[in-house]
């Protein structure tokens, strides 16, 4: 697998499914988009499992939530309404129940937040914990959410700020401030209530979460539409928490805020004319809104720097490849 | 946990979890079912992982066949039309990707035998081999079946054959026959189809999958309908395999056939009027229905052997205690 990689992986394994009788969209999404009568459902699962997902000290009440959030970000990624979950836990045969418990708690909480619920699921022994979350989620047909269909000259834009993750894993890793590097890290807010506002203005040409890493997510859209993008490094939110971990451990901070991942902002395409729609629709959810770059014809991803333009390099999270 | 075990396990997970504003059926149940318009959306969700359930010499086919089986199983017991599964993949970095295919391959021949489709998933990296597999439903709100439901006199009735499992996990175990033991415990058939159309009866009074063996379901029933079982041993089907193990091993027959599990056959309860009608519904998917002994009122679980009376055992495969 390691030689793989995972996006090769998914390729392979979507080379072999087929799909019976019925109508699916969003095979290049992170939610499958079933039509159920005047709506699409969207289905998605995310997995956490030991080591390779959990920082040493995480609380257990932080992998809850972190389970949910994850699951939840997928959804609104296509602008749905997630109307309930169900859960999968893999435990070693000598957990401790108290900390099953806080688990539960978290992913509790992170579902009711979000207006929604843990429905189900199933416990199971496992050699090291693994979580696995499966959201249902409901949105209009006329209203879905695509990594497809932006166009040339549409602003790309994304919610919040950039970095923070990165920013968290570092911080955690040197124990600068493990307790809030954890928290940056698992305590992520999907943007649910934004993806469904951004979906009800229409005028959304394309969206996804950035899971991935900025620059990994550019590729994807990119890869996808057939098209480029011209980013502006200025231009892109950075949180200060990163800035600061850039300065102390002299990591350049496009580093944190371009190629590192695991941070659930949206990313998502309009035209021109139709910013100040969206700014309205994001306002009441105190969300920052802010265009970094373009899309351009010609099929290069760029990154202007201080008037520079370099190529955007395709990296960022990947699993089953070395770690950063 | 292993104190708790699992069942212990579930009750304190749903004792924290609250519900957002929705209506879900079926917390007794094995699928979460939502209120959709004029159908129940069932979800649910299975997870195999390593050595606890994956035998040594499981085909990588196997394995993925097996896992979307128990998922479309738990569909089935509630009279559910499965329409589509996500599936998450937590594989070693040095999983073989050959391996990976035929897992693939596996999952996809499960699905579109019974007319549903892998929609999408997930790859992680983790410790031990995990999938964990997530299946969607569909079913009109009249014809739900539950486990809830049956009352004093109704008959207990199973599909198809029991011991299949048990007799398979020690054929396997003691090397007589490895492989077809293997394929008895994995390449389950999900009573899908028998499932829908005994929902469609409309006079099943309550429903479940024997997943964790028939006595284990038989207390379930009972505690979930506050009722008691009075079961006829010699009328409980039981396959040849499991006959010929239990004479080879000297095990008795009944911890073959009532303890064990693993086996994915239905569970069900109607009037003793109705019987005609079902066996007429199941007749066109050649599958054989055994009336196997009646609810009574009081709750008290037993089983008539050689015409005496003894108390069913409260045994099954529970996650977490000891193995058999």
């Amino acid at each position: 697998m390691m030689e793989l990689g995972e996006r090769k992986a998914i390729e392979l394994i979507q080379d072999i499914l087929s799909c019976a009788s019925i109508d699916v969209l969003g095979m290049e999404d992170d939610c499958a988009a079933v039509e159920f009568k005047d709506e699409y459902l969207l289905l998605t699962t995310d997995m956490i499992s030991g080591e390779a997902h959990i920082p040493e000290n995480a609380a257990p009440w932080q992998i809850g939530w972190y389970v949910v959030a994850i699951n939840l970000s997928d959804i609104a990624a296509m602008g749905g309404e997630p109307f309930g979950l169900v859960v999968a836990l893999g435990l070693p045969q000598n957990y401790d129940v108290e900390s099953l418990k806080k688990i539960v708690e978290g992913m509790n909480s992170c579902a009711l937040k979000f207006n929604s619920s843990i429905l189900g699921g199933d416990t199971k022994e496992a050699e090291a914990i693994t979580i696995s979350g499966c959201a249902l989620g409901r949105v209009k047909k006329s209203d879905i959410m695509l990594r497809k269909g932006c166009k040339p000259k549409d602003i790309v834009a994304v919610t919040g700020e950039l970095g923070l993750a990165a920013a968290g894993y570092y911080s955690a890793k040197n124990i600068f401030n493990e307790e809030k590097g954890i928290k940056n890290l698992l305590e992520v807010q999907p943007r649910v209530n934004e993806g469904m506002a951004l979906a009800k203005t229409g005028v959304v040409t394309a969206c996804m979460d950035i899971s991935d890493g900025l620059a990994s997510s550019i590729y994807q859209l990119g890869r996808i539409n057939g098209l480029g993008f011209k980013l502006v490094f200025d231009q892109i939110p950075i949180s200060i928490d990163a800035n600061i971990i850039s300065e102390k451990l002299q990591i350049p901070i496009e580093e944190l805020a371009l190629y590192f991942g695991g941070e659930y902002e949206l990313l998502f395409t309009i035209d021109r004319n139709d910013i100040d729609e969206v700014q309205k629709a994001l306002s009441k959810f105190g969300t920052k809104l802010t265009p970094i770059g373009e899309v351009v014809k010609e099929k290069k991803n760029t990154l202007i720097k201080d008037g520079v333009s370099t190529f955007l390099k395709n990296r960022g999270y990947e699993h089953f490849r070395r770690k950063p």
